[in-house]
């Protein structure tokens, strides 16, 4: 078939679709959707991160968001294409409030995927391109106000004499993303984070770590990294790019502050949210508050028998700084994912007696693997010829539904497996416990369904397969000594220095932190899917919990995820604020009750 | 007459010339080219800037640089169009040692204008896309360094352990640009600047400054600003540009270091540039030095009788700051050109008493007519909307030949003058002695001739048109006394400020003041065209005199100019600077005699 062809395919349905829609005859509309359909809503319809899956699903929401919503205004953009017996094509509409953009998948003629995102408000554009600011006042003005001088004062007013619509706990790459945005939209903002500088909290990580993933997957919104920017940034070079990102786009950055805790006003419906800054409490009174402080959450400490009495140094992978300290010293390693493969090689690196243990199994990709059988058709050099921008492979990636992504990502994985069988074969002759996932469906499931249990291979497994990297394997930790860690199968580890690489718990152990138990509670568990699978217990969720969308607790957000998350979702998140901040109406369809409580 | 024969009249065009230039056969090369024809050839051919008028030019240059040179390979790049009777398309082909890129104008089927430029250096290409560095060292490796310890070795040895190949003295935005150029190229070079950041020689500028050139002119290469920048960067913001931008591109930047002075030792090939940094004198090494001191060159200060003897406060704009001091002063500007309209504007902004001494006749564009005229085809949002990318608008742009460019700008302030009648109407009459250049065509030609002579209004017209701002036109400034200016028509102008808004020297003012004024001298006169008119003395150059191309001087370079300027030729500079490095042949041809000293 050829373009032309798919392209009037396209249009036709979105045609029909939109007519259906404009009648309000929901009948119709549905009709266009196969029995196996799924429309992703990323806040255009839904006020909400949903998707229906389904025909009923399909038909519920339309019924229950179109009124509001009024659609119209369904046209393709470009060309449709055709491949495999799938017709596909890229499409924009409006609703009554704001533009959106959206992609259509069509087997036998039915809507197989469909995604709808909110691109912008109406009237609530980014000054962008021919909108952009003038920068100069032309003319002769008595008491002209300089850009310095204007920015000094915001800077000196907001949190004082002016409160922020919104406080951003957390400064990371997350918060950073955010607050651009949100710059952008004219949202008065304030970023708190704990550290001196933006990037502090890559700059503390030990001293070889390099991003996992590739620069193409990781560029911040508006500010592309120049063209020869490095595949996989080092840690110190990623963090300058963090503070430079923040200085040129103005943002808002407490820097050396510390949120002590927050409060909701429901009657006033605003927080109080109380931060030390250069010694000092300051009450910040936000109408919004987004917790960006890492999707990993707070650190989990297993709690071991006699680690109270441990004579040598032990702490969690996050406080782990360079392995320099530990040339010639024991080091003992509890974990098994990408912390502890990183830090046992950092410590082999530097000359330590290294153990890693291994509780349970892992899944590895080899780094160049994945780049190239999982990122490389969206994000990569080769990507970017065909002309796939960024925003395209964000939103190419966003219109597979959660619920079938795993389909598409086994064989990808058996790929993988076939490819790199001899690294296996090497691996678990070594006794290393290795897994694909429950189903087979790889490492970036992993990172969806539990944001844990497998390892980017840079280097580490090498040294665990020849056993330069002790491993231990298929045992638990006992307890420990005041010189050593005893294994469940009796056997006992004389320890320098022992590291928990054990994770972290889920998001909202944050809201606990600074909040209270109990809207930590209300809230419920963050990230995962519900997919039955280890660490994401059912029932099905659809998508990613209370990430970037409302949650139980009004006015309370949850931001976070790696470098292309932050950058995708933080304008979906930025746009669900400011039409708060501007009064527009956000009827939230889709909010389900909370299954678990972290 | 459509694409497809356009497309074949470039093409035919292409094929004829690469074959007889590859047969040497210039009879039938220069048979291509009509009576009034230009080659504009930008390092590729001649490793100079040099524009051959006419056929027997081109025949000269072709036949002195062919040999060398050994050019193949020409292909079309796009498709061809026809407008107004002119064919014309873009190119791309290959020299012995090079990649170039080209632009041709066919009119009546011969060339009209021809562009060649280098792109790159074969071998030597800038690492990016598919050939950026991984960042990481994928395995183990012990003693492993870092990117940031890379980086701090580097900046710890280079001048010291390691001499730069390249040393540039003046780290404003010319010295920049060229620096990130020759970062890409890995050639080795220490950017000299004497003010303490990146940036700050906007920053003290005075306070109501933006760029009068609009944001699409203004990139610099690689990291263009995102979208939402202003149209006219503030000061302080294109200053915070500069800083992050020297730091993300990691470019060694001796920032407070005073070059002292420098020596080339013609035996070793070699210059001795001894520098002062905190406080101590540091003595470089380098093969090859560029001087991005500012076009603008060393302030003139004129000798005026009793200036010694005058009690208030005198300076030359250079070092005038912001109003702010001077509220209820009695300010008299010597000048009228930009810097003395801006001074005026500002110090009136400030409550002072302003008097401004117009001694010779000056262009005025409205800043807005003039962004819409003259710079709104190549630098605008529509010029991006239209597919005119940053580099193919500085390559149309370098595409006109400077001989015949003020004739495409005649009619350009023909319209102006129509358009903006009234304004200048009111400016004359308020006794504005205005000018469109001495052959009516305006603004950059001027710019181009003699750097000066103009003022892109952003406000003060109106005050001297309404007095405001108090007007002193066609006279002379006689004497200054304790309190005053005597003008030479007898009058006095009390006075407790007096501004010399007089302009600046040439570039080789700097060599002058930096090596000797014997290099000054076997340099000459920066700048300008030899076009004939007042301060731009013939006989004609054909381009500007020294700039970004070999000198009379062995292994000195001058660099400068706008931002375009800074970002386009710092391109072509430094490859001439890389093939030095790496030993490639340049054999330069069409170096002309010095007529002018300074």
């Amino acid at each position: 078939m050829d373009a032309n062809t798919a392209t009037q395919r396209v249009t036709g349905w979105l045609s029909d679709f939109g007519d259906a829609l404009a009648q309000r005859d929901f009948d119709a509309a549905v009709s266009g959707f196969g029995d196996d359909s799924y429309w992703r809503d990323l806040v255009s319809f839904t006020w909400n991160l949903t998707t229906a899956e389904g025909r009923d699903a399909v038909r519920e929401m339309l019924e229950a968001t179109v009124p509001a919503a009024a659609p119209q205004s369904w046209r393709i953009e470009g060309e449709g294409s055709e491949a495999d017996g799938i017709t596909e094509g890229w499409f924009t509409f409006e609703t009554a409030v704001a533009r959106g953009r959206g992609h259509l998948r069509l087997r036998d003629g039915k809507c197989w995927t469909l995604l709808t995102t909110m691109t912008e408000l109406r009237g609530f554009e980014e000054r962008r391109g021919q909108t952009r600011d003038q920068g100069v006042q032309h003319g002769a003005v008595k008491g002209r106000k300089t850009w310095a001088e204007r920015k000094l004062e915001d800077e000196a007013t907001l949190g004082f004499a002016r409160q922020p619509y919104c406080v951003i706990v957390g400064g990371g790459q997350g918060g950073i993303a955010l607050g651009a945005r949100l710059k952008r939209l004219e949202v008065p903002t304030i970023i708190v984070e704990k550290n001196a500088r933006p990037g502090d909290s890559w700059r503390q990580r030990y001293k070889s770590l390099c991003l996992h993933d590739p620069v193409w997957y990781d560029h911040l919104p508006y500010l592309p990294f120049p063209d020869h920017w490095p595949v996989f940034s080092p840690k110190d070079k990623i963090a300058d790019w963090l503070e430079m990102y923040t200085k040129v786009m103005e943002l808002c950055y407490w820097s050396s502050t510390e949120c002590k805790g927050a409060r909701y006003d429901e009657a006033r419906a605003e927080w109080t949210v109380v931060v030390r800054r250069n010694g000092e409490d300051i009450t910040l009174r936000p109408k919004q508050l987004v917790l960006a402080t890492g999707m990993s959450g707070v650190p989990a400490v297993p709690d071991i028998p006699g680690a109270e009495t441990f004579k040598g140094e032990l702490h969690h992978s996050s406080v782990h700084g360079s392995g320099e300290a530990y040339a010639g010293k024991r080091c003992v390693v509890i974990g098994s994912n990408n912390s502890a493969h990183d830090i046992c090689a950092d410590l082999w690196e530097h000359g330590a007696d290294v153990t890693m243990i291994q509780r349970s199994s892992t899944h590895v990709s080899r780094s160049a693997t994945l780049m190239e059988l999982v990122l490389g058709g969206l994000y990569s050099e080769s990507a970017v010829k065909a002309g796939i921008t960024t925003d395209k492979a964000d939103l190419i990636f966003a219109s597979i539904p959660y619920k079938i992504l795993h389909e598409l990502q086994i064989p990808v994985y058996a790929e993988m497996a076939r490819r790199d069988a001899d690294f296996y074969a090497r691996l678990e002759k070594a006794g290393f416990l290795h897994d694909f996932g429950e189903d087979g469906s790889g490492l970036f499931m992993k990172y969806l369904r539990r944001g844990s249990g497998y390892y980017i291979d840079v280097g580490a497994s090498e040294l665990v397969a020849d056993g330069r990297i002790k491993l231990r394997s298929g045992v638990g930790v006992d307890r420990i000594t005041e010189t050593s860690v005893v294994l469940s199968d009796g056997s006992e580890l004389a320890a320098d220095l022992i590291v928990y690489a054990t994770g972290y718990g889920s998001m909202n152990g944050w809201a606990a932190a600074l909040i209270s138990q109990e809207v930590a509670d209300r809230v419920g568990k963050c990230w995962g899917l519900g997919s039955g699978t280890r660490k994401d217990p059912g029932p099905w969720e659809g998508e990613l919990r209370n990430m970037w969308k409302p949650t139980q607790q009004p006015a309370l957000w949850f931001h976070g995820g790696n470098l292309h998350q932050s950058r995708h979702y933080s304008q979906l998140l930025a746009l669900q604020l400011k039409a708060r901040l501007e009064g527009i109406p956000t009827p939230v369809h889709g909010m389900g009750p909370v299954h678990h409580l972290s």
